[in-house]
């Protein structure tokens, strides 16, 4: 049976301000969770479904959570409509803890992605799980992006939220400003550059993605070395972000 | 205000065999209906919110429907929650027709993108989107894979769904071979493919993507003149599927 106080926890960190309050989010299902484990994140509570308790299913999650005195909760049916983030539970969930980041913890030079304005979850996740394909370990997201440990981002993150590092700006034209005075080059996507044909690869690079319906700010486009475009030759009017992203990753690579 | 049979037959449009059995289908928001008008698609029926039957927004599309004998119905606010199909209600949508097609109509030697399985709305949505901006114009889909006049898809398309010939398969495999008897070459996209490095554009091409859980099923891996993945280094366990779709696109175009 799940308290009053931890039924409230758990509500509370569907909210951002929450999450960030406690250093924690949720994740869902048995894959996200046996990522977790395999990433050595920090796993605080585990919920699994009451009737399914004694399912071989959740038989190794169980045994490894009694291991490393992880309090795993079994759940009514009612209980787990309070605590669910998607509306078929998939048996088992968990709360999981972060470290915020900032750029000062970022010591390695490899490329960095920035995320201007992105607020679709399923695009930010995609995203992230792009990067981490394509080995990249840093992204910078401004302040207006939606926040990557909200549910919906981590569900389409596939596991990848746990390998990469996510940077939350303040002020995304002052960090972008500092990575460039660190000798980073910047290149902005946009709808009218250069063809990324003659996009070179290099570890000091930032590359920089703006929302679909508003581009990049104007702020930040002073301070790019080159605006690049994916060439098209068909009808449609532009590209999803999610889309433009990868392509520009495959070419970078 | 709605008649009870308007209400109801817009309704069914929501189901998949109503869509075939009429060769209907609902856009909805302004942009739509602008991308509609543009492409000379058919729409039988505009539907806008009462509130906004007086606003300047739309009315450049009322002068046309005008002109062009569509009827234009004004929406009281509780008759909208029987016929939207989002949450929030744009303040306009319409009725489209469209016309099924099968391989036959299809007489360019033009690449063809075949997608097996792809259940997901927002995925298919988004293949459709790059394939248009990449200048593909041709879409084959396995018989079970998501309706593309699906509202979900239709939105995410952005309006590319006016641009792209769309099959749909009523057995994939058997069309992928008569393909490939007409001199088309076949390449299938898996976790564990040659590099897309080597990949050659070609017109009389058939590129196949399977479903991000299952891949390609087993019956089109034979037919398939090679298979293809995009190269990684980081830790994800995989791509989505319209990002992979979309890099090779990128790659062959």
């Amino acid at each position: 049976m799940l308290t009053n106080t931890m039924k409230q926890h758990v509500t509370k960190l569907q909210q951002k301000k929450y999450r960030y309050e406690f250093q924690e989010f949720i994740i869902e299902g048995k894959k996200a969770i046996d990522e977790a484990f395999q990433n050595t994140a920090k796993l605080t509570t585990i919920f699994i479904q009451e009737e399914k308790s004694e399912s071989e299913e959740f038989d190794q999650v169980i045994q490894r959570a009694k291991k490393e005195h992880i309090p795993v909760y079994f759940v009514s049916k009612k209980d787990i409509k309070d605590i669910k983030t998607t509306s078929t539970y998939p048996g088992i969930s968990a709360i999981v803890t972060f470290q915020p980041q900032t750029l000062a913890t970022i010591t390695q030079n490899t490329p960095i992605i920035v995320l201007d304005s992105i607020n679709d979850p399923g695009n930010l996740g995609t995203i992230i799980r792009t990067a981490d394909w394509f080995g990249f370990t840093t992204i910078l997201l401004s302040e207006n992006c939606v926040d990557p440990y909200n549910e919906k981002v981590v569900r389409s993150t596939m596991g990848s939220i746990f390998h990469m590092n996510l940077i939350q700006s303040t002020n995304i034209v002052q960090d972008v400003a500092l990575l460039k005075q660190k000798k980073y080059k910047a290149y902005g996507f946009t709808m009218k550059g250069k063809n990324i044909k003659g996009l070179k690869k290099s570890k000091k690079s930032v590359y920089i993605f703006g929302s679909e319906s508003h581009g990049i700010q104007e702020d930040l486009l002073p301070l790019c070395n080159g605006l690049y475009s994916i060439p098209g030759k068909g009808k449609a009017e532009s590209l999803n972000v999610a889309v433009s992203a990868a392509v520009v990753m495959y070419k970078v690579v």
